[in-house]
C-alpha cells in the first residue's frame, strides 16, 4: 500500500564530533520518504528551491519515490544548520534558514487521491490538519511533531491529533504535550487525545509502543552504537521504517505494530552511522533483514 | 546453590511525592539479599547497631535469609535520608550517617567457607577486595560500585575488578568509570578491567548485558510504570534477582544471562511499586513468574 508524507525538504549543515557537512540533504520528509521506500510505494508533498537541484531529486527518485508532490518556488531550501557535542542526544541549533518553507502551503498532486497511508511530518500542526482533510479516504494517519508546536500552537496540535491514529514523539515531547512527569501517565493521558497508538521514542534506549485500549505497551531496542556519525534523522527514519513497514502489510495487527518497531530501530539505526541521509542511500532490503535478526537477539530469549 | 552478599544494611529516611517513611530497613545487602532468596539460599555479610531489633532482623530471617554475618556493633545503625522529587531518577541526600558502617571490617563466618557465588555491594572498594580475597573458593563474583568509588578510590577499584566477573552499575557510573561518552565505548573499556560480563543498568529504561568476548549484547527492558512511588534499592533488587538467578542455574550460559537480565528487571519493578523492601516481603514467586511472563509479551515479537 502507497504512503503519502508531508514535511520538509531541507539542506543541513552539520557538525559533529565526527566531521562537518556543508548543504547536504536534509529534512524530515527525507528521511522518512528513503527509509519507508525499503518497504513500500512513497510519495512526497514539500517544497524547494532554485537551489535543489536535479541530483538532489534523484536521491529519492533512485529509491522510486514519487516527487511529483514536491513544488519548486522561487527562492531558496530550508537550510539548517546545527551541531552535537559529545551528547549526541542534544542538537545545538546555528541557524534555521526557512526560506520558501515560510510559507509551504502543501498542495497534494490529483494522481496521489488514491493514497493508502499518511504521515503528517513534522510541520505546523494546522497545516498538519490541512493536509489530513485534503485525503479523507486514507485508511491511517500517522503524525510527528515537537517542543516548538506543543508551546506555541497547542490548540491548532490538539485538533490535529483528533484526526491522527498513530502520534509518533520522543520522551521530553509526550512529557510537554501531557504536562506529566511520568512516561506512562504521559502516554495514557495522550491516548485520549485521538491516537489509538503512541510511539514515544528513548534514543538510544529504543522506543515503547502504548495503546489505547489498555493492553500492556511493547518495547523495542535501539542498536548499541559505538561511535554516532550523526544522529540527524533518526527519528524521521525510525518513523519511515515503522509506517514504511506497516503500510507493506495487508492488516493492522498487534504483531504487526510490534515488528514494525523492530523496522524503525533498524532503519534508525542505519542512518545514525554516517552523515545526513548517506547510509539510507547506500544500503539494501539484505542488510535491512539481516539487522532485523540482531535486533531480535539483542531482545529475545533463547 | 549458596549466595554471599556483603554490604550495608541500613535504616533509610525517604520522602517521595508519594509519602515519607521515617528509618525503615535498607541498605544495599538488605535489597539484595531479599529480592536473591527468591532463588536461592542467600548469606548476608554486613554490620548492624544496638538499634536494629530482633523484629528488623526477622524480615531477612523469614526469607529463609542466613543472617550469622551480620555484625552486631556497639552504636547506631547507619542511617540514610534522602528524597526524591518529580524525576525518580535523581536522589537528593538530606543526611548519611555512617554510624557502626564507618568502620566496618567485614567477617566472614567459617561456616559460609562453602559459599558458590560472591556479590560484592556497593563499599569501599579495598573492604570488596579483602571479601574477595577471603573467599577464593567462589565460582563466581558479582559486584556494583558508585560514584563516589570511582573518584576517590579509583586505584582501590580497579584492583578489585581484576578479581569481578560480572560487574553491575549505571550509566554514568559506567561513562565515569571509563571516562567515555560512549554507552558501547564505556562498555569495551571496562572489559578490560577484569570483569567478563557488564550490566548497565539505564533505570526506567531497562538494562544492557555486554561481554568481553565481542559477541552482541543484550538489551532487557523495565516495566513501564505509572508510579514510582519509591525508587530506593531498585539497582540492588535487580542485582539480587540477576545474581539469585544465576546461582539457581547449574550452569553460567549465555541462555541463562539473559534469562538473569528478565528476572533482574522484574524484581526490581516490583520494589519501586511500594516503599522500601515492603513489596518484596509481601511477595510471591507466582507474581514474579508472571511478571516475568509480561516482560517477555513487552519485549518480543509473535
Amino acid at each position: 500500500m502507497s504512503i503519502l508524507v508531508v514535511g520538509s525538504v531541507a539542506f543541513d549543515t552539520l557538525k559533529t564530533p565526527f566531521g562537518v557537512r556543508e548543504k547536504i540533504l536534509g529534512g524530515s520528509a527525507t528521511y522518512f520518504s528513503l527509509s519507508a521506500s525499503f518497504f513500500t510505494p512513497v510519495r512526497v508533498v514539500a517544497v524547494v528551491g532554485d537551489d535543489f537541484t536535479a541530483e538532489h531529486e534523484a536521491v529519492l527518485t533512485s529509491r522510486g519515490i514519487d516527487t511529483r508532490g514536491i513544488e519548486h518556488a522561487s527562492g531558496k531550501t530550508f537550510h539548517w544548520g546545527g551541531e552535537y557535542g559529545e551528547n549526541v542526544n542534544e542538537a545545538k541549533t546555528n541557524f534555521t534558514d526557512l526560506n520558501v518553507f515560510e510559507n509551504f502551503a502543501p498542495k497534494i498532486p490529483a494522481a496521489f487521491d488514491d493514497t493508502h497511508m499518511l504521515f503528517l511530518g513534522n510541520i505546523q500542526p494546522a497545516l498538519q490538519l490541512d493536509v489530513r482533510r485534503k485525503m479523507p479516504k486514507v485508511a491511517l494517519v500517522g503524525a510527528d511533531s515537537m517542543n516548538l508546536w506543543i508551546n506555541i500552537a497547542r490548540a491548532e496540535l490538539l485538533e490535529t491529533l483528533k484526526e491522527v491514529d498513530i502520534l509518533l514523539i520522543n520522551d521530553g515531547e509526550a512529557k510537554l504535550l501531557a504536562n506529566e512527569n511520568s512516561l506512562v501517565l504521559a502516554a495514557k493521558k495522550i491516548l485520549t487525545l485521538g491516537p489509538r497508538s503512541l510511539v514515544i521514542k528513548h534514543g538510544e534506549y529504543g522506543a515503547t509502543l502504548f495503546f489505547k485500549d489498555g493492553s500492556h505497551p511493547f518495547r523495542a531496542p535501539a542498536l548499541p552504537i559505538a561511535e554516532v556519525q550523526d544522529p540527524t534523522g533518526a527519528g524521521d527514519t525510525f518513523a519511515g521504517g515503522f509506517m514504511g513497514y506497516i503500510a507493506s502489510q495487508p492488516k493492522l495487527t498487534r504483531s504487526v505494530l510490534k515488528q514494525a518497531m523492530f523496522y524503525g530501530g533498524v532503519m534508525g539505526s542505519f542512518t545514525v552511522e554516517c552523515f545526513g541521509p548517506e547510509r539510507l542511500i547506500s544500503l539494501t532490503r539484505e542488510e535491512i533483514d539481516e539487522r532485523f535478526k540482531l535486533f531480535v537477539s539483542l531482545t529475545h530469549l533463547d
